[in-house]
Order: structure tokens, then sequence, then C-alpha cells
């Protein structure tokens, strides 16, 4: 029993539990198992190709036949400056003598792609259940192509003027996306990390502003979060630290050991690793340079020049130079495999529901 | 029916409700209603007198039978650094030049009083039934004689080890202070704000740390945040903002001015009022000066320079040099009695809590 099923109705699923979409650290795998335990599996894009997008959501359809949610970024693509990639080079340039990495090599680009007229054409071809975007929408003629292939649109807000105009252009549901999150933050009409809204006071603040169903996100890890989500009026709630802990997750070994060995004060939001803040567990660039400096070219270029950095560094198993991201809740999380998570996140957030009426 | 009744069993109070001690914007007014409607009251002793104290106290005991809660800081008294505080005065000094106030003229010096003997002295004879610390514990002789007097001790943790902390040394029980929380951080083991956690994160790290009860404190200004604060494990809530919106309040005009119209982005942590971070409403001095910044004097030594200003300002109407605290959820307030507030508080959080078990 669920107090509000207005996120489950909507995407017709059996529980009201939302994979995070987490680019670059899952793929179909989680998906499958998440959408098997009965809640909503979410294929992140953003750092993928058309043809793997496409394979990935062939084996998940091959494996389930529950409704998935496709993940976009639609951020604008960055005007580079070179002068600024250059100072940010020049920056790194210690720890690519330290790593004996030549920095006069090429780095790569960037890798993440945002959604476009092509990712629009297959979508509009394989038809996901719901498509989801962070860092706002992308133009207003893709969404309505999204939406007049059937798919639900939805995507994350981290104050109440984004929920306003999240529902404003269309969206279906709204993600509150609290300080707390794990990755990137979605803002997309304020830059500034200083008045971002934690996710106590989130969510109930965006159930008020819209009429349109809110999923809560942020420090959700546990059953305890779920239904603190509901009691604020969210209609479900995003998980996606909690997952990372499952073996079903692709994360890199610096990434599990630092969820293993999680502190409530070990994650900072930063904007070096890519460009935009996001938050992860506090690594040794992060330290060094401070978690926000202006030092960091536009998302996504800062990546470029960490790239290599971060590849030496894993071969070596250190986690110095890469994303790793979390949410401020991540002692909370369990390493069991997806499907029993699941399973064990509903029975246990129900049982709590039904406690706190002394039953 | 509350699910969970250690801290109303450790306190002897009817309702988990513990209003938020808000040194210079309430006073016994407050504190008699909160008690009365069967929550805990809280006196903040921070900036007024020993004398004041006494005769706010004789005011709460006439009114009132039920226990009382006094709170004081327990800060280091500040290192005065000439040199640092006046940089504060150069870099205020167009300020006073646009109001037509004297640069020259001696500033007040800082009125936070710490804890000390002759407070603890005036705690042993007056015996309130607990007594609240921030910034952690006073002196361990100190505290030995406030749990000998028979005052229940509790004291603010922003992270898990500072929770583990204030355990060992002897509090009765922990307020969980999220990040959302408006006023002074608590942190005392700490100093770095990028690192403070939000509510929702905090408070059941908290509760699986430690064995005392928990208080959730951080964005809890309507029955839905108690509601999920039960549902994240605490045993109460302690809340503050909610109760600046009651006519018992003190609070000057812009600051009563901001609270309605206030949205869910628009405080900040800032160390500039007083030398230490503490959430408030983004005020001009916050915006143009950088709401944290190291040209703040130590606390409360940044207070000093700034009085003036906002004795000028105030006069005008405005409160762009004023503490004007407040936490993140402040839209969800409403501007009734306190005593009434108590009362839908509790009403409105139970049937939430039975809603949700589907009855």
């Amino acid at each position: 029993m669920w107090p509000n099923r207005r996120v489950m109705d909507l995407f017709k699923i059996e529980h009201p539990i939302v994979l995070a979409p987490m680019a670059g650290a899952m793929d179909a795998d989680l998906v499958i198992e998440v959408c098997e335990a009965g809640g909503l599996g979410s294929l992140p894009v953003a750092t993928i190709d058309e043809t793997k997008m496409r394979s990935e959501i062939a084996k998940i359809r091959a494996a389930t036949s529950k409704p998935l949610n496709v993940n976009f970024f639609c951020h604008k693509p960055p005007v580079p400056s070179n002068a600024r990639e250059h100072a940010w080079r020049e920056r790194l340039k210690p720890y690519y003598q330290e790593l004996g990495i030549d920095p006069a090599a090429p780095v790569p680009s960037s890798n993440r792609i945002p959604f476009d007229a092509s990712l629009c054409a297959a979508v509009e071809e394989l038809k996901p259940e719901v498509v989801s975007f962070h860092f706002g929408l992308p133009d207003a003629a893709l969404v309505r192509r999204v939406k007049a292939a059937g798919s639900l649109i939805v995507s994350s807000a981290t104050t109440v003027e984004e929920a306003r105009w999240l529902e404003k252009n269309g969206c279906d549901a709204i993600i509150a996306q609290g300080f707390e999150a794990g990755g990137h933050r979605g803002m997309f009409l304020s830059d500034n990390p200083a008045t971002q809204v934690g996710t106590f006071a989130l969510v109930p603040q965006i159930v008020d502003a819209v009429t349109v169903p809110v999923i809560a996100a942020g420090a959700i890890t546990d059953a305890r979060g779920i239904a603190a989500a509901f009691a604020l009026g969210a209609s479900a709630a995003q998980v996606g630290t909690a997952y990372l802990f499952c073996p079903e997750s692709k994360i890199l070994p610096p990434h599990r050991l630092a969820l293993k060995s999680a502190r409530d004060d070990g994650t900072v939001l930063t904007n070096l690793m890519t460009g935009r803040p996001a938050r992860g567990f506090i690594n040794r660039v992060m330290r060094e340079i401070g978690p926000i400096n202006d030092i960091a070219p536009e998302f996504p270029l800062a990546g470029g020049a960490l790239a290599p950095l971060h590849a030496k560094a894993q071969q070596q198993g250190s986690g110095d130079f890469s994303s790793m991201w979390s949410g401020q809740a991540a002692s909370l999380g369990r390493e069991i495999p997806a499907r029993q998570l699941t399973a064990k996140l509903v029975a246990e957030a129900q049982a709590i529901m039904r406690q706190q009426a002394g039953l």
C-alpha cells in the first residue's frame, strides 16, 4: 500500500521508486533489475552515442516488458575558449608531470552529448515510456516531438522557479532534486550553488507550486528516505547512490571503495570535473584546487584535460582525478543486488509508514 | 498518537516540538506560548545579560509550569585582531559614508556572551529542566555542574562526527541541524561550510550513530516536515522559522516582510554578519561583499562594525545590513499565534502519519 499513487499510475509501475540515471556509472544491467522489481529503470545516455543507446535499449527490451525511462542531458553545447582551456591545462600541468603524462599531448574532447534532432528521431522510433532530461528541457520543437511519440516528459528542478518553468514547458512529472543529491545539479535558471535548496525544504515547496506529481531526489538511500519523501508530499522517490552499491553498477574500484567508507560530510559540490556543479566524494584535485573554481572551463570541457589524469590514476587504483559522484547519505547504502535492494526498500518503507501511524 | 515518544518522555512534554532558541528574534512571550501548547519552549540567552535572563525566566515560570529549555552559545571568546577588524571597517566605510555615519566613531563590541561560571551558577539556582548549547559544549566542569543541578543537556550536531562527540561528552539528546536551518550553524569540529549536510541526509545518519534521541532541525516549517522527521528516525522536531511568523516573535519590520515574501532560494549561509556561518535572507551587504568572505573578523566581532549600519538602515525600513535569519522553507510559514500554530502542527502531522499508513 502506498499513500499516493500519482507517479505509479502515470508511469504504470508497481512501486514509486525511480532509478536515477547515472551516466558513466551504470548501463542496461541495473535498468533491467529495477524495472523487473517494479520500479522505473532509467538509462542514462549522456556519455554514450546513439549506436550504444540503441543496443542498450534493445538489451533492456529483450529482458523486460516493464516501462523504461531514457535520460538525456540537454545543455547548450559549450563555446570553446582557447584562453580558458589553456589556463586549465596549465593549472593541471604539475599533475601531468607527476604522473608522467606528456602535457603537450592532445586531450580528448568532451563526451557529454546534448539531446538533438538525431537522438530525438531515435526516441520517436524506440518510444521509451518516459523520457527525462537534465539541465532543463531541449528546444520546444523537440519536446513536442517526444510528446507526440507518446513518451512522458520528466526533468529535474533545483528550485521552485525551475519547477514552475518545467511544468509550464510540458513536464508530466518533476524531480525535486535536493542539494544533497549526487551527480550534476540539474540547475538551469541559476548558476549559483550558494542558493541551492536541501531536499527537506525543496520537496514540499515544489509540491505546493505545481500540479504535476513530484519525485523527490537527494539523499534517499534507505527506506526511511522514501517514507520521508512521501510525508513531504512527493509521489515517488528517485534513488541513485543506493544503486551504485549494487553489483550491477559499473563503477571503478576507487569509487566503490569510497562508497563503502562514506561519511555524511565526505562529499562536496564541485565544478572542477566537468565545468558544472556536481556532488561527489572529495578527491585530491578538489582538495588542492578548491571544489568550486572559475578556472574550470565551460561544461563539459573541463573534463577533457582531466581525462588522461583520471585514466592514469585509476590504473594505480586512485580516484584522485575522477568523478566519484555520490549523495550525502551514501553511508546508508547496502551492497546487495538491485532487485533485492528494490524489494527491501519497498517492504521497509511500507513498514515505516505503518509504524508512523502507530500500527 | 506519536510513533516515537523518546524525546517527549525525556523532556516530559506533551508533543515532540521544540521551539528553536532564536537569539535576538524572540523572548519569554514566544516561550510561554509554546510551553503551554505542550511543546518545549526555549529561551535564547546569547544576546541578553544575566539580569535580563533572570527576569525572562521569572516571567516564564510565572506564566507556565511546563518544562523550560534555556539556550546558551558556548563559543571560545575571540582573539581580537586590530588588523582584521581595521580591514573590515575599511571595507564597510563606503556604506558608513553613504548612510551619513562617522566612520571614525567607536563601534559597539560583540554582544554574544558565551556560557561561563557566572551563568552556570544562575542555571544551578534556576534549574531549567533542559539546558541547550550551540557550538558544541562548554568546558567539562561546567557541563558536570549543569547535570548535577538536574538539567538535561542538549546541543546541535551538523555532522555525524559532531553527534558522536556530543554523546560522548554528556548530551542527553542531540539536535541534528541540517544545512537548511536558519541562523548559526552549530558546527564546532569543522569550519568548512562546503561539507555541511542537509537535513534529509543528516537525520538518519545521526540516528544510526548515537544511542540518545535525535531532534531534527532545518526546514521544518509545516506538519509535513514533522512527519518526515519522524520517518527519518527523529524523536522530535525543532521548529524555528515557522515561529518567527507569530505575532509573539520580536523581529524587526524588514525581517517580517522578508518572511512574508520568502522564496526557497532566498537565503544563503553567510559569515559576514557575525563571523560564523549562519543562514539568513540575502541582503545588500551579502550580495555586494559575497556571503562568505574571509574579511569578516572572528565571531562575534564582525557584528560590531555592522551595528551602526544595521541601526541606521532599520530606521529607514531596510534590512540591508541586518541579520534576518531564516531557514530554507520559510515560504511554508503562517502568520498565526504560536499556541495555535503549535496545535495545528500537532494535528496536521498526526493526520499525515495516519494518511501515510493508508488510514
